[in-house]
């Protein structure tokens, strides 16, 4: 039995960004001052333990806090709590992914130029959320200007598909912005190529995260039978022992000593 | 046998607005002075033939002329030929469609802000030369800003698919302008609605007119028999003696005495 690694896999830049702002974070912070997250600071569930393990406490609700410094997630936030932290006179680190900021700069441009906003992804994911904020919310007229931006983690056919609907209404002018990430788009490319050699792919990251549930989903509809796990703890040997060639791929906020436990676990079996 | 003629027929706005302009331009010019028009000012020969034996000129080749007043045509004209008929010192009267140069203003604007000009339609016709013109050379990067227009008289669903083709490339920003108008849009609706009650359709307008061959065009696809003539007298009775129901369309530039001869043709047979 083969175990194949695809060539593009571990942190992206926003991921690893991110880490690196909460760790410094995390060695500044005096043991009177407390260090928030608004949310997870990435969605890998392993990742986030070891940074709470040092210190970093994950929220959900600002309104139970009201002193200390709060770290706003890779994913963003909305403008309406980021506005509520900033009246509480929390200490605000912004760990945003560049790229997501990028799109979240796009949307404001868009909207003060009184385009209608289109913004194609998850509807519960923070960063669509985040998103969503920025626009506000808005009325679209009969022949309008649209503009539309992406979720970074689609996938692009799904958003050429999405903006092919609104080009078969009515508009006067439409402008798409490709603000899907370049690190999402080489993943999928990288995990496809491994799909054609392996009889088993296993797609390691959280339940939780857009861009490896995406991941999933290709390797899926490739046919070749597809797991996601989020550790080693979900093997059954049963699953691979069979198996020609295991390819094995992980998304972009899944750190390389978890893919390094899955391939030691299979190797191990 | 009942002919039934297409709820959205006769000349569009620019059309009528040229020949109201070339109608005046021949009522002011004095005996000594001549008048061009560059090129057919509207698409349909019968009516720029009765223009003609009021006097005006239509010509090619501005080389031949040095003096005189020269209409433009409902298409526009190429910029370089625009600036030698200015260094010429010729009069110019401009009876470009005003939805044509609202095409040729986006090209002008997208060409200043940096983006890489697509057009779609017809190469050869002078609309989409016009429109070229005013791109001048470009050339495209890597990842780029891409704006997008269309001849007026595209059908949409042409403009879609060129569209789709360019989204599936690398970019940066496309920007997509409806440029197509909305007259040819109601008239191949109109026609579309006839062709559900006809065996028969005919098509009247110039050869040379390009909403006409697109409305032509979309008659045949239906699989509803379609003929498309400029006159009368093209009508063969063979061809529609048997027929139950003939549905009558025309292009933009075809004048009602023109379909009301036609029409008085068929009864006659």
């Amino acid at each position: 039995m083969k175990v194949k690694i695809a060539g593009h896999s571990g942190f992206c830049f926003g991921v690893k960004r991110a880490i690196n702002i909460a760790n410094s974070a995390l060695k500044n912070i005096t043991k009177e001052d407390k260090l928030y997250s608004l949310g997870p600071i990435i969605h890998n569930p392993q990742v986030v333990n070891r940074l709470s393990d040092k210190g970093l406490i994950v929220i959900k609700d600002i309104s139970k806090i009201s002193v200390g410094t709060i770290i706003i997630s890779s994913h963003g936030a909305p403008e309406d709590i980021i506005e509520k932290l900033k009246r509480k006179k929390l200490k605000i680190i912004d760990a945003t992914c560049p790229f997501v900021k990028y799109a979240q700069n796009i949307v404001r441009d868009l909207k003060e130029q009184g385009y209608y906003v289109v913004i194609v992804g998850d509807k519960m994911h923070p960063e669509v959320r985040a998103l969503v904020s920025i626009a506000g919310r808005q009325r679209i007229k009969g022949k309008s200007k649209i503009g539309i931006v992406s979720q970074t983690t689609q996938n692009k056919e799904n958003y050429i598909s999405e903006i092919h609907n609104i080009l078969k209404g009515e508009f006067s002018e439409i402008r798409i912005f490709n603000t899907i990430c370049r690190d999402a788009a080489l993943r999928q490319a990288s995990a496809k190529e491994l799909l054609k050699k392996c009889d088993l792919m296993i797609v390691i990251g959280g339940k939780n995260s857009a861009n490896t549930r995406r991941l999933w989903q290709i390797c899926k509809e490739s046919g070749v039978e597809s797991l996601h796990i989020e550790t080693e703890k979900e093997l059954k040997p049963g699953s691979f022992s069979k198996k020609k060639c295991i390819g094995i791929t992980s998304g972009a906020s899944t750190a390389d000593w978890i893919v390094d436990e899955v391939v030691e676990a299979i190797r191990k079996h």
